[in-house]
């Protein structure tokens, strides 16, 4: 398996990997572990509660975002550095049986100054349902090492 | 239980939980779910990465430090909304045996012009090992309902 380097990344490209579904068994299990909230985890509670029913917790539609992203694999087995996020919203409710799409956008590529062996990436990573109603958004700051150490 | 209204919240107020511990079985648990890379969950390929060893997935450290919050409920039983997270940094790894701690502080307190029964907190949270290095820091803007509807 090959990898890509900050060379061949530009502005604008974006992918897309296969949807995936967020299950009811998979949305109380993580809420369990992590976010044991009654909208996330008491399907009576829930359904009591503002959102009529069970809601997946925020920080699970991350975590399963980056599973998708590292079965995806968009940049082969080339070394990536999360380095931070920003402009994380959560903008609409995830139900039980929700259908996830990932699109990824390159919104900004530049060469390290100081260390011209490698350089960041600003992603823009927006999940829809199966409705096409943006449910989460982020930009994800991340580095990346370059083929050549002296910019072209 | 009772609970906390925006009234009850100012700048500077800050609280901390009780540290918990990251452990291995953990660590690995949640990558092979959430962030398989041969860092988070596989001890032998780790051990000659970059980190010498196994390290705890951002996104993990992320979901414990809410059950933290969830744990600790520093509201009480106020029903809190989640709106967005932004300057979220991973400074330095976390290690199976780490202990963390976690530290909150509110940066703003804004009332709703258009909606005065609420309002917004915004709260820097710090996240430091046993040995006081950060190893994770975030802003989180969260909506919270106001006491009175009419601001004093």
């Amino acid at each position: 398996m090959s990898g890509l380097y900050l060379e061949d990344i530009k502005v604008g490209d974006s992918w897309q990997g296969p949807p995936f579904l967020m299950t009811g068994a998979e949305i109380v299990a993580f809420a369990s572990a992590f976010d044991p909230q009654p909208m996330h985890c008491d399907p009576v509670a829930a359904g009591q509660g503002r959102f009529g029913g069970i809601i997946a917790s925020g920080w699970h539609l991350l975590a399963r975002v980056m599973r998708e992203y590292v079965d995806l694999s968009p940049f082969g087995d080339t070394p990536m550095l999360g380095m931070r996020v920003d402009d994380l919203c959560w903008h609409k409710p995830v139900r039980p049986g929700d259908t996830i799409h990932v699109r990824r956008e390159i919104i900004e590529v530049k060469r390290s100054r100081s260390k011209p062996d490698r350089g960041t990436i600003l992603t823009l990573t927006t999940v829809s349902n199966q409705d096409g109603v943006v449910v989460m958004s982020f930009k994800n700051l991340v580095q990346m090492p370059a083929r050549e150490s002296v910019p072209a």
